[in-house]
């Protein structure tokens, strides 16, 4: 018996108690700790994602936890280890799997969408999604390991290198910590955002930002890098006037990493990708190695993630925060506490 | 005095008899054999490019010839050396130029619209513009290596590898060029182009083509890549359906490499991008390898470059022949010929 967080219909999310099973061949039984809130399970929760998600559905793929059970042929795992979870499986059998390329399987599984997710007292999972925490890493710090590793995939497949002068355009979660990753490598960064709450955030992080509704962002980058442009930029806003000033900031042979989701088409100048040989680069997920990457920079302090935490909720409350994040407003990152860590937060 | 083929206003070309001087120092004086007519000279026939191009402006960039004189310092070269001409100079202080990317200098002069081009019977140039070219060349052929080059660019940013399989969309002479580059390292190719007269040029020289106003192009690359999508595509066409077409035919990790001008922004799939981790590559010009590959690869018939000349006409016919190739029609490439090949056409 273990009471999860289910998402039933559009703006409706239920608690329920549900029946727990022992873990079968391969798989673990987990304690989640804390599971933060992303703007997918926001979508979810809009019912923008009805087509693709069974209810009712447990949300929830970012998060932290302990070991509980293993399952038979678990090996290396033991109760009280502290994991997140890579919340993927794929096929291994299709063209995107066979050319090694498995976290974009044109049949992945999504964990947290396409199957059950974590926001519940109990939960189970192939033992080859988890990811050793150290025990230094407070579990509330842990669970925004998986947003990590996002912005770990998107600096990597952009190539950002030591002094480089990076654009991040979007300061939600994902944009500050892509920032804060660029950052980490050696880049030179500006962050632009709309909301001064979010701007305000990420400058007590050390971060310059830009609000692009009172200041000329291509004006201010063509100062900042004597005419030459940005080396990279980041759409992470999913605006089509983010599109555009992404494109806009670049220099010859600048690099665009589309971040976002951008459901219509957008209108690109792709006059500029042409003149200036730019370069656009999508990116989707992580791998094993941007989630290890992820765990190191969070537990050595480089992306500072406690600062991103805006509220921690309890389980039984996580519909009503669902409903506060849609109102909008000052937050950044919500998690919800599963009552399972015996440490407290911010331990 | 020499006879030159001058712009003067939208839709209006005139012959002229122009004054010569002995080149200047680091500068050599070519007699141009043939000069091929490309889409931008008929672009700023048009008068679409009046705001850059200085008028009277004698046209032509894709040329053969051979050394008249040569200027005070210039050594390597000869009377009756066999060339053709990289017409760009750039300022070497450009960020562009700096960061070691002169052929997109930011204050690039493209000669042939910037500064005068080679339809005239005498050409001055710098001497640092020239690439040799081997006797066995003959310079009706050679007129087609600066469009190689660029296909050869192309291919290079797109880095085609052997096996990969590639679709062309676009089949007029930068179409075609870049088919027969990519399938000389190897690739598997398919053209996609409207024009019944570009496909049967094509098939003759070996390459697959397909109609998109008859097939469903993504359709026959997913039968022909067993699901996966290609690994490349090249936008040549121009249109916004062309655009559509090149991002919607790629696999997973796909590279979309942007040949064409789009002068207006075009409405992206961004999702596509991000959801297959697509990359988009824009590419512009040339650098002086691909120059010096591409002679290579017209010199040893790996272009047969023959095939793709429709007509040669004489100096003093050019207004004509820009008139024939804005009415469209069955042509691909039409040679100006200067004349001053004592061997003639096709030699």
């Amino acid at each position: 018996m273990s009471l999860a967080v289910r998402y039933v219909s559009a703006r409706t999310l239920e608690t329920a108690v549900v029946e727990g099973a022992p873990p079968g061949a391969g798989e673990v039984e987990l304690a989640p700790a804390y599971v933060g809130v992303c703007g997918t399970d926001l979508h979810i929760f809009h019912g923008d994602m009805d087509a693709r998600v069974a209810v009712p559905a447990v949300l929830g793929h970012e998060m932290s936890g302990r070991v509980v059970r293993v399952g038979a042929g678990v090996e290396g795992w033991a109760p009280g280890d502290a994991v997140t979870v890579m919340p993927l499986r794929w096929d291994d059998t299709c063209p995107a799997c066979q050319a090694g390329h498995q976290h974009v399987c044109q049949h992945l599984d999504f964990i947290g969408i396409d199957s059950p997710g974590a926001m519940q007292q109990r939960w189970t999972v192939p033992a080859a999604t988890l990811v050793r925490l150290p025990d230094s890493l407070a579990l509330d710090r842990a669970a925004l390991v998986e947003p990590t590793a996002v912005a770990v995939h998107d600096v990597g497949r952009a190539g950002v290198q030591d002094g480089e002068k990076v654009v991040v355009v979007g300061g939600g979660p994902v944009g500050v910590l892509i920032a804060l990753v660029a950052r980490g490598v050696g880049a030179e960064v500006r962050l632009v955002e709309l909301s001064a709450h979010r701007r305000l955030l990420a400058e007590e992080l050390g971060l310059r930002t830009w609000d692009p509704a009172a200041v000329d962002v291509s004006e201010l980058v063509r100062e900042w890098t004597g005419d030459a442009g940005a080396d990279v930029a980041f759409e992470v806003s999913g605006a089509a006037a983010g599109v555009e000033s992404a494109v806009d900031v670049l220099g010859v042979r600048g690099r665009l990493c589309l971040v976002a989701i951008h459901s219509q088409p957008r209108e690109v100048n792709l006059h500029r990708f042409f003149w200036r040989e730019l370069t656009l680069v999508g990116a989707r997920l992580y791998d094993r190695a941007d989630f290890e990457r992820a765990v190191a920079l969070v537990a050595d302090g480089t992306v500072p993630v406690e600062r991103l935490i805006s509220k921690v909720v309890a389980l039984d409350a996580a519909p009503s925060a669902f409903e506060a994040l849609e109102g909008g407003g000052d937050v950044m990152k919500i998690l919800v506490d599963c009552g399972n860590d015996e440490t407290g937060a911010g331990a």
